[in-house]
């Protein structure tokens, strides 16, 4: 198995997850914006807007490779004079505040040592936290790791506490879901095929589990005020793409292409110097639930 | 000169921009936020929201002391085992597209090994470039540098250039200002109570300046397309704060106080993705002007 048909089998997920988000969407499609890397490779951004349930988001398919650079050394650790990369992305900011933020991303590393490994993860940032619907989202999860490896959810769940975790304000990012990285068939006990068709489990799962989200919250009426809070919420996702997501920074610091970075940002967010919800309101109930360690299949 | 003197100057200087912006806005006043730091020393942060002029800004006056964290040896290299900082910051939004958004800052640095520096800056940024108001911003800031040194505008313009500056966006922030870092009496041939007074001249100057630009744009009629252009600046303005500003980034990483060192951060920020503003546009005249080494002055 070649790295080329690794990429293409990302190209085809890529494709798969837009025709099944423009049903679920119902109304706006795709946009595609092709770009070409100066030192090799390129990608196939695709954009939605304005539709009747995603205000705004993006699925973005990459392949590239290259010369190491001093930066990529330094802060991903990549030993080998080329690299390769490719993978698929996704952020998707939904226009009702009780449709859940998500994302995605599936990704393939290879070095011309020959080392390489698999990442990615899935995670949900609903901006009022039900947690039926959080257990929902896990239970699929936990049913693709289950199908590959015993260890990989718990395992996985617990690296997405750490990881989308928001330090300077000590809160996670949502109901978490499950993140891995430098993952090799070896370390698992799998064939790198079937590494890839975890990845590839996971990314046909997307659509399937976010639809049951939209579901859930898209015909519940809005008030403004929900509509301030889901922007709040919004300001603490640009908060933690620009300030903490590795991919988001280390791309704008490499030289990466921003506009396909930044796809990830939602199209308004919002601040407010200390913004305190009312004792016993759900949004409340929302930032006292954003902790690590929570056990949200049985929530 | 103590560093209690400093400091008390500094309070002093707080109040005082305080009581001119209130007048400048005319209806909202300013809320206090008194804290403390466990490792040493506290602060004032103080908020002005929903005002005829300002939508959102603050007014911080710190001073913080302390043992020399690793962070703080690495990311600032600070040599030594303690130290003294205190300063003042501020960052006003105003609901007007056509009223710049500003910042300024002044600091004082001292460490236990008796080495000690000041720093500062001021800069505006216009959602809508005009020039003969950035020359009377520069011309103002000008007039406070000559009365100190020859030298300092020129060096200090070129300085602000530089570091108000998006390399993922190859834009400067705005129309720059001043900025400098890391300056002591003999490296500019004054005392270190001119020093002071430099950096309190400049406090003093910051509302006066403001003030004119608040004039000339208030009153002119807002359309909404102008106010989705103006969010969308704010959006850079958010990426600059979160992914380069050095006291934001710092601040954050060391433990610092999240609110106070995001208040500067706007009410609404907005995103599209691959926004172009039409040719010949007011909005395409002020991206074509976000350029380094642009002679303000004479514009």
């Amino acid at each position: 198995m070649n790295r080329e048909f690794i990429a293409e089998q990302f190209k085809v997920l890529q494709d798969h997850i837009c025709k099944r988000l423009e049903e679920v969407d119902g109304k706006s499609v795709f946009i595609e914006d092709l770009w070409k890397r100066d030192e090799g490779g390129g990608g196939r951004t695709r954009i939605i807007k304005d539709g009747t349930i995603l205000e705004k988001g993006g699925v973005a398919f990459s392949e590239v490779h290259g010369p190491v650079s001093e930066i990529m050394h330094k802060q991903l650790g990549l030993d080998g004079e080329s690299f390769f990369a490719t993978g698929v992305s996704i952020v998707l900011h939904p226009n009702s505040p009780f449709v859940p933020i998500i994302h995605m991303n599936v990704r393939y590393f290879e070095m011309n040592t020959g080392v390489y490994w698999f990442g990615g993860g899935i995670d949900l940032t609903p901006h009022y936290i039900k947690p039926n619907q959080a257990a929902w989202f896990h239970a699929d999860l936990k049913n693709v790791c289950d199908s590959y490896n015993s260890t990989f959810y718990e395992r996985f769940k617990s690296w997405a506490d750490d990881y989308f975790y928001l330090p300077h304000r000590d809160e996670t990012r949502g109901v978490g879901g499950i993140f891995f990285d430098h993952l090799t068939a070896e370390d698992c006990h799998l064939t790198k095929e079937q590494l890839l068709d975890f990845c590839l489990d996971l990314g046909r799962l997307f659509p399937e589990t976010y639809e049951k989200q939209v579901l859930a919250g898209k015909d519940l009426e809005v008030k403004p005020d929900q509509l301030n809070w889901r922007n709040l919420r919004r300001g603490r996702y640009v908060e933690f793409n620009l300030v903490h997501d590795r991919g988001t920074k280390f791309g704008l610091l490499s030289g990466g292409r921003t506009e396909s970075i930044l796809m990830s940002l939602p199209k308004d967010a919002s601040w407010e110097y200390g913004f305190t919800p009312e004792v016993d309101s759900p949004e409340a109930f929302t930032l006292n639930n954003l902790k690590k360690g929570i056990d949200w299949l049985n929530a």
